[in-house]
């Protein structure tokens, strides 16, 4: 798959990559939950692209999202919906984006970008390595969220400000490249090129992290509700900003926790190192250990905001 | 200490609690950090008391407060503070009040009511013991907080719809806890009793757990951006939210964290053992059990934003 012919390539390019600007291009969106459904409104409130295409499992959400003119039109039918597309941006959990990279594989494409938004890249720039070799592909991941889900949630200034990382394969063009980024620069948001593993290295410790801290902070506070009802009224601004993205779809943390294992698992253990030297200086009473951690914490927490 | 006349007690207790309302108190805070300078902002915006004194460490501070109208005045010194004060608030950290409470018990006072705003309780109560007979004493924790710090981040809405625990002595009177709850609920918060065991347990829970598992994500991030600094840049909301408390004051955490050792110690413990629960279900791979556990965790955050 990987050896193409590269005159065949370079004038599919061209037709392409010369033929359509991002305001000409028509956009299909896989997946209209939180973060497709907050891509496609920020399109059409900035005339981003010629046309938005929707595509949803559920009927009822394809309505809802014409209804609204989040999209121009949509379709539950995959192949359908990305037909002539000229960008097809995959907005689903991260193992559900891996079976329709495989779909795409099977369907009769014309020439076109696929972007994905999932949160792990290594599985998904692998699986798109498989593309035909007309069509061009980069993994890509918006650093923002909400642990609200749904196209209810979605949100126009979702990716403004927002780090979105782009991850090239070794057969994406300059030109691809750059549409990405406009498309990215277009809503707001502030593109970055990384590659797969590093990118999957640093999102365990800043995102799935987190998210599993957090997890075990509402697992602890449900053991010790089971033994004191009182303990969600005590529950103030601190613990609710501590577990929030605990609050985020299932589904969604699942596939990115197993597509990126052998990460998370590293952070998770040192994490758990880190955890238990806290124990361990508080069961000793040592002041000033633990003052020197509190301290470095307090310390990063401010260059993390900076 | 506690075996007391009786005679002499109600005297004083109606000396104390007959010829002073609320509105006619004067009331000294002693410490203007972002507690204290958001309790003394609270009573002069809602015109709770008939004088505001503020006790400050730096002469700078009384002065700001004085300039600001947060406090009617001020002094660095604690014992012209609080002469002839009928309420003494004491908002500073957990091993500050200790010592303040003990200089206090030194100090020739009025019948009065000592408060404080510590965020554990056992000891306060235990010190507040040792003040003499016709004091009144009540220990209290607003469960609130920001983490910023000082009079520059004072907020007269800090404590609306915040939960206020009171923890009252054996021998403080009712007539001492209904002007408690009268000062609470002037300044929009929601009195509620306690013991001090119970408190100390359940804010292990809702407010230790989760500022050790932030300092933990900070600690965790800081090696991590040792090897790829890229770290801070890839961290979004997510990360920004689940760490913010470790940013709280490195004194006031540390007291808190000595003051309630046991009870933390064994909330650490338990979360310990539920992070390394998800660390195996990673690393055995175990997809249906490590979804029933985010789905857990998902279910209790909803329950505790209720």
């Amino acid at each position: 798959m990987q050896a193409i012919d590269h005159g065949e390539r370079s004038i599919r390019r061209c037709a392409f990559n010369t033929e359509k600007s991002l305001d000409k291009a028509r956009i299909a969106i896989v997946g209209l939950g939180l973060m497709g459904g907050s891509l496609a409104k920020a399109c059409q409130q900035r005339r981003l692209a010629a046309q938005v295409v929707g595509i949803a499992r559920r009927s009822e959400t394809v309505r809802q999202a014409e209804a609204n003119g989040i999209i121009d039109w949509g379709t539950t039918d995959l192949e359908a919906g990305v037909a002539e597309a000229d960008i097809i941006v995959l907005s689903t959990p991260v193992r559900t984006i891996l079976s329709q990279i495989n779909d795409l594989c099977h369907l009769t494409l014309t020439p076109c970008l696929v972007l994905d938004m999932g949160s792990t890249k290594r599985d998904v720039v692998q699986a798109m390595q498989h593309l035909p070799a007309h069509v061009q592909a980069i993994g890509t991941h918006p650093m923002c969220g909400k642990e609200t889900r749904g196209l209810e949630a979605a949100d126009a200034t979702l990716y403004e400000g927002a780090t979105w990382i782009l991850v090239p394969l070794e057969r994406t063009t300059t030109a691809s490249l750059d549409l990405a980024r406009q498309l990215v620069a277009g809503v707001g948001a502030r593109p970055l090129v990384l590659d797969a593993e590093r990118h999957d290295r640093l999102v365990a410790t800043t995102s799935h992290l987190p998210y599993a801290l957090a997890v075990t902070l509402l697992l602890t506070a449900g053991q010790v509700s089971e033994e004191d009802a009182l303990v969600w009224q005590l529950a103030a601004s601190g613990f609710r900003d501590t577990s929030r993205v605990a609050g985020s779809d299932v589904t969604m943390m699942l596939d990115i926790l197993l597509t990126n294992r052998d990460a998370v698992y590293t952070m998770l253990e040192r994490a758990s190192a880190n955890l238990q030297q806290l124990i361990d200086q508080l069961a000793n009473g040592d002041e000033s250990a633990l003052r020197a951690l509190l301290a470095a914490a307090q310390a990063l927490r401010l260059k993390g905001n900076n």
